[in-house]
């Protein structure tokens, strides 16, 4: 019944990527907590680079100086 | 003063449906809670069937299997 | 399978009460837009007075004003 | 290390008022709580005026009337 | 950079149990994104089952029929 | 109408400072939105250090060696 919200930067993930999250999650939590993989939800938001700062700056100045 | 975050896939939800979500909820919140409508904010997120995981897998795959 | 999430002030709501939110929330997400009661998930989350702030003040000061 | 999340209705907010956003609040996190900005993460979340609901209506509803 | 949020019902996890947690979400994050674990953040939330609704009901009397 | 989460460790943050932030950001959302102040929120929530990961490791023990 566990939820997980993955919050990363809108940076071209592919569904084949954001699939291996959902299961590697998944079978995480069944791992380690005896879950029900049944029930775990696993949601993935991506977000903008202007809309996520880090360091005081959005992510898009970082990334124009290459970090 | 409640707030209210309502999760769901993005699978074509009307802006009428979701006027009705809007005042279902918060008329739950006055009746049940007699919290104050007028401070009472409900959100609505629409997640991409591929950012949406449960079962271990995206809901873009159940959708085909007509899940 | 949708999520809600409900953030209210920690002010001694009842488990009763809570029950009747989790019942009412998930009937109309079904009566709305057909979802299934099984795996919808309602989380309340209860916020200290002191950490909840409207108006650029905590809840705490307007309560000892009565508002 | 603090997370800010702030969420504002999509209405055009430009990338130069987000960084101001982002810079502002880093900035109130290193004096009043001495956090160290190079580990302080904001995300700006921008809601469509259908999917945010106060008072019991959208906010689409509530720009019509001048609100 | 990623930012993961698990919630769980508050059933005596223990802190090993909890590393193991971090420790694997921020390995996944690394694998399958290539993301820097340093600025990988994992918060885990701990619900009361009073709080915590499915199918209609809290856990809390989910878990008094053994479910 | 703007909404702001804030997550920080729980360790030890009075009402004060907590007072601090909420006008702060409050403020800030004022000057560089125009926003109205009287339907501003944020929310405060305060993390167990075992339950905040950075790094792969729980805060905690990052705590232990001096970080």
């Amino acid at each position: 019944m566990p939820l997980v919200n993955i919050k990363i930067t809108n940076e071209g993930v592919t569904a084949d990527k954001k699939a291996q999250l959902i299961q590697g999650v998944t079978n995480l939590l069944v791992e380690v907590l005896d879950k029900n993989p049944a029930t775990t939800v696993v949601i993935i938001e991506e977000v903008e680079t202007d809309n996520w700062g880090i360091g005081g700056e959005a992510v898009t100045e970082r990334r124009k100086r290459g970090l």
